[in-house]
């Protein structure tokens, strides 16, 4: 019997392009926070299911304004740069490292400052909405371990990266893995406590974390391919990701970083590369040939991406793609502000930026994504980057959902309609509870 | 003496680059809530002051997490718009003016239609912290004095425009103004009924209002020129907003819409010009001579400007240039949505958006302004555009401000990094209370 029946109004990507209604439906959620059934009311079963919910106190029924969605997927988050999201972003890219995010981040040795930030920042990523986060965390295996616990404590699912940076020439001496060896060590270390860590709900999975091919040695390269082989892992990383990274790799390896990076065994179906806003048709197609993710951070992207990651373009080639907020890159934890500037960022390529050119030769046609589209990266898409059972509202996945408060409605409005105004008015005050594995880890 | 002292630190524009940061100041609003003096600790008057108000209990002493700032200027927006903001963003502009805009304005035939919607509205824009904004009514001046009205009744300083829109090849049969006579007359009786009507705090002003050229006819174009002059009026209408409208007027009058609307006598200083993405050089000069101002609306522009309006040179060259949220083309009453967005879109304008083009000719050089002078634009910049003491936290301004509670800092940040946070992070959740003329006017 259901643990679980919640009633109302939803909304569920039904491919990249379609968002399919949900209207007045009863989603039925088992012991084990899976959904196992979802009925409309046309469905013989409908009446008996609700009636018997309502008997056993298992039903949740939204209210009028209220709508069902599934969690969002960030695919990409910086989780030690919390503290100084919004911050630094009129800075060079030099001082956004050096004076910020490098000093920072070298806190993290301090267990209690990780545990409160950690804290903080996991109750933000579920209060927006938000139920699986793939992480990058610190050097810090401690540190790591606290953000993998909090994750566990609070039921956010997470995919969390012990980081690996160990080449001295891009690297400061105070935050830095100080040997390959240490480095790999400290991954396998990190990987081995998560996996002897109590996960009844498998909320946690260890991701291996080179920080981008600057970063790391060619022996820390090689070496964490091989962990990923070993344990059967999720890969993250950042590539093509600005001009400046694109010219490092030809600059050191003479291919670019796609290539790097898969010639040490990182590019995988288990992979997830952020940004890539500088990939060629060719690194776009290796990826593809992978099955390797890229992770859309749109609002990341205009502060130091140099470019607009062409998603309609990498969707219609069969490219995977999600979506990320980049913390701190990006300047919020909303994925729905993501989704709104992964809508914005396409209208721009298409039409271009530049008045002064001729309109047909200003931007790249055809480049525009819906908003339905940009909410199949941050829920299906997600989930199939991380080739998990979730980010639908559908029998075999994952309970993870969120009830999201509309606003005022003049008129009896299309389920299309209501869909858009989610998309583009939702903000963290609308969030009033999110489920994870069927259980209600924040309430609003 | 003062009416009201608030104590506390703020932040203001210094001028288009600089904001200037008060710490612990107090501000004191007289009776006729004008802001009178503005004091630092330093100050020798400072403690008597505050002694003062607080035994007279006068005095708000802000929160250790909240900051006071100036209520901001929405220079554009189309408050009969309002029950269809987020929507139909994905539709062709054809649709989203005939299934959506047009019908909807109809409505306000309908007086208790518009008494809900303008009252939600003027609520709205306050919770955001707007305490000024220019906005399109409808062609209906009993609407209109609704929302006239509304403005006075909550506190919201008010330019409120009677909407022409004469000329039946491009406005459709069932909402148009059925001549230039009656255009005209509707709107010289809005004026004077606003004029009549009580109004202590001086918080509405009618606005000479033709939609954009097209919409109008040459006698409609004339006699608002017309209007605007005897009547000593502000005058808000579009230009060059998109390649269609621009290619419209040459097609129609053989110039560009910014000489036309020149021609009519609708550049002067009191007139404010929404979006501008297809204004060539010479039109800048135009305006710039005519001391006409933009109202920048980069959401809006994303969806309909075909470009991005290059803030950075225009304010170089000594243009006034505001913001505005454009309900509905922008989806968001939020100015601060508006502020980020206008850093963001200068940055994308500055790197351009297509990676395939070699970087050095991507974008436009040097169009990148940060937040200080979108919150520059959003203050002093709307205020100077409407001729308004107004904008700043400063003696001689009107006492028209906000409390904004800031997200959790985990370190003391220096005063730049508080702005910083504060402009990237606020919503509306945040904003905890709004003053207009020295009276509290929205709590949260």
């Amino acid at each position: 019997m259901e643990s679980l029946v919640i009633r109302g109004s939803a909304f569920t990507a039904q491919d990249e392009y379609h968002v399919q209604p949900l209207n007045d439906c009863l989603v039925c959620v088992d012991a084990a926070g899976w959904i196992e059934r979802v009925l409309l009311p046309a469905d013989d079963d409908y009446d008996r299911v609700l009636a018997n919910a309502r008997q056993h106190h298992r039903l949740r029924a939204l209210a009028e304004d209220e709508y069902l969605l599934p969690g969002l997927i960030d695919l990409h988050v910086h989780a030690p740069q919390w503290p100084q999201a919004g911050l630094a972003l009129d800075r060079p890219l030099a001082d956004w490292l050096n004076v910020y995010t490098f000093p920072l981040e070298a806190r993290f040795s301090d267990q209690v400052f990780a545990g409160k930030v950690y804290q903080d920042f996991v109750k933000t990523l579920l209060a927006h909405g938000t139920t699986t986060a793939m992480m990058f965390g610190t050097i810090h295996v401690d540190a790591n371990m606290v953000l993998a616990d909090e994750c566990r404590r609070q039921g956010l699912r997470g995919y969390v990266g012990q980081v690996t940076m160990d080449n001295p020439e891009q690297t400061p001496d105070y935050y830095r893995d100080h040997s390959a060896e240490d480095a790999l060590a400290a991954s396998e270390q990190f990987i081995q406590r998560v996996q002897a860590s109590p996960d009844p709900d498998s909320l946690v999975t260890p991701v291996i974390t080179p920080r981008f091919v600057p970063s790391c040695t060619d022996a820390a390269l090689a070496g964490l391919g091989r962990l990923a082989a070993k344990y059967d892992l999720p890969i993250q990383s950042h590539v093509s990701e600005s001009n400046w990274e694109s010219q490092y790799a030809i600059d050191r390896f003479g291919m670019h970083d796609a290539e790097v990076l898969n010639r040490f065994g990182l590019l995988t179906s288990r992979a997830v590369m952020a940004h890539g806003t500088q990939l060629t048709g060719r690194d776009m197609q290796l990826l593809r040939k992978q099955q390797t993710a890229i992770a859309h951070c749109p609002i990341s992207n205009i502060y130091f991406g140099n470019g607009v990651l062409p998603v309609h373009q990498l969707l219609a080639m069969g490219n995977r793609v999600g979506l990320g907020s980049d913390i701190s890159g990006g300047y919020t934890p909303s994925l729905y502000h993501n989704i709104r500037q992964a809508v914005k960022s396409s209208r721009m390529l298409t039409d271009g930026v530049d008045s002064r050119r001729p309109a047909a030769q200003r931007g790249v046609a055809d480049s525009q994504i819906t908003a339905a589209t940009a909410f199949y990266l941050a829920t299906a898409g997600g989930a199939q980057a991380l080739n998990l059972a979730a980010g639908r509202i559908a029998v075999g996945c994952r309970a993870d959902l969120q009830v999201v408060r509309a606003q005022r409605m003049w008129k009896r409005m299309s389920d299309a309609d209501v869909f858009e105004r989610l998309m583009y008015q939702t903000e963290a005050a609308d969030i009033k509870g999110v489920y994870v594995n069927g259980h209600l880890v924040y309430e609003n």
